[in-house]
């Protein structure tokens, strides 16, 4: 276990460091953006699973942080490019990008990252790699796409729920997890079975997300408890919760919520409704099904103290309050 | 001559065939975006110079349309999101995507046309490739972050103004003559060479841009008459008329440039006083002496119908009217 502390002490920094220096390189104009939100703190899990897989498949290098820190940065400019697109006014509890710098900084400090993300990937020779950051990307992109589609889509059935939900959160996650082994020159096998743990680790993440939203107060989670609600998103509780409803009752809501009349009351009688009846903890447990499968997968890496260490952050994960 | 007219009549309709054959790949939903911008027409000047920078270097190989189509999706995202950024109605003459599809599908389209880009390049296994594309990106978005900076600069200086334009038009130009270069595998002096050409033609390309604006009815160029006026822009036919103002008449004038004072009266009087005294006139003069540093660059490359199709089509770009 102090094996696991000391990577985790040294590995955060060290990553903060990267990121800090990176952004130091970026013209001026656009620093005060890109800081804002990279410096929001975040918990850095893509570009550490990305070095913590690295390691646990043997890649026994010091040039693992550029590409990790890729990630994180291609993560911060699709965040900037989402608030747009949500026209959220938090993140992480402080006011959003575009509120504090307008939409036009906010668009072009996200394509600088991106460029930066694509460009310090580059500098790895290797084609495999920018072809998984591109295609996290697309993936994103169009995940982002998908869920802004089905908006107030009450029938949204649940394969489209988790397709969504892995192009706009989990295959970023995956491309850190798979970006780490084939930097380590891992096996076909294992390069699979990393995409499989970082696809897990992003379904269980982004479902636990979705319980959050209704069951975490502003003041804990920096999000407006009931947003996604409020914004129309249909997400696992909401479809859950639904499909417990007599038909007329159903419909009746449904109608309601598709054509945006429901007052900040329904809503937030609706939320209760919600929780109390389960439906937030049942997508917790599912978020605890895809952390088993998440396991599962981690059960095929060599044992290290880095494979022990994904395994150990895997629980409070799921236990997590904001 | 009979060699020029076959390359042209050849060249631009299958790199429509590839844009449009790529465009069909992507997700449904971003679709009818990526049609509406990569379907306006265009000049398709990017792809079409890293096809003849190849073939006139010697590229003889049958698979330069993903790379030289993936300038063309580069630069049809960064239209995408500059047309949100610069609030811009029209673009070519139609109704500018964030105002047919809204914000939100135009931002995240851009992001799936850039992550396009980035894949198709991937696909060639030469880092150098991805690296000019990231590092043209990130130019790009600088150099619009840049010219956002200086709105109502009328202080702006020459060379400040010449470092925007390379940012956000002349980089990508220089980029595609690079790639086609690099596709060739031409020697240091003729990549050198290519990028000098490329980066002249898009200094060039911007300066009549930038008379024209102050020249060109709507009707022809798709794009209101004094456009960059009413929207603050400060770009050299107006730094040049500012120069040749009495002190006190060009500090009144300034300050009320500045604070966004001008009638609309004020403002068409104005591009009438510029154009009057020869400004968009000595604009194109200066593109002219580009359009002679690309020629100079241009007669580096061995002979080849290719080459002389480059300086066939430099002429004609400074005469464009729209």
């Amino acid at each position: 276990m102090s094996d696991i502390a000391d990577i985790l002490t040294r590995e955060v920094p060290a990553i903060n460091r990267y990121l800090e220096g990176a952004a130091n390189t970026l013209n001026p104009l656009v620093q005060p953006v890109v800081r804002h939100v990279l410096l929001a703190g975040g918990k850095r899990l893509r570009p550490l699973l990305t070095i913590l897989v690295a390691r646990a498949l043997g890649y026994a290098g010091d040039n693992v942080h550029p590409l990790a820190c890729s990630l994180e940065f291609l993560h911060s400019a699709t965040l900037l490019h989402d608030d747009i697109v949500d026209g959220a006014k938090l993140r992480r509890g402080r006011a959003s990008a575009h509120v504090l710098f307008g939409a036009t900084h906010t668009i072009l400090a996200g394509d600088v990252l991106l460029a930066l993300a694509n460009r310090l990937v580059a500098e790895y020779d290797d084609p495999e790699l920018t072809r998984i950051l591109s295609e996290a990307l697309l993936q994103t992109a169009t995940g982002e796409i998908q869920e802004i589609a089905h908006l107030r889509d009450v029938d949204l059935p649940l394969d489209t729920y988790f397709s969504i939900i892995t192009g706009k959160t989990a295959y970023l996650i995956q491309a850190s997890c798979h970006c780490g082994a084939v930097l380590a020159g891992a096996s076909e096998t294992l390069c699979q079975a990393a995409q499989d743990l970082g696809h897990a680790i992003g379904i269980a993440f982004q479902l636990v997300d979705d319980a959050l939203d209704y069951t975490s107060p502003a003041t804990v989670s920096g999000k407006p408890t009931g947003g996604d609600l409020k914004e129309g998103k249909v997400t696992l509780p909401l479809i859950l919760y639904l499909a417990t409803l007599p038909f007329e009752e159903r419909r009746r809501l449904a109608e309601d919520f598709r054509q945006d009349q429901l007052s900040a009351e329904d809503i937030e009688y609706l939320r209760g409704n919600i929780v109390a009846g389960g439906h937030a903890e049942k997508t917790r447990e599912r978020a605890a099904e895809y952390l088993a499968k998440a396991q599962a997968a981690l059960a095929l890496f060599p044992p290290s103290p880095e494979a022990e260490l994904i395994s150990d952050v895997l629980a409070p994960m799921l236990a997590r309050e904001k």
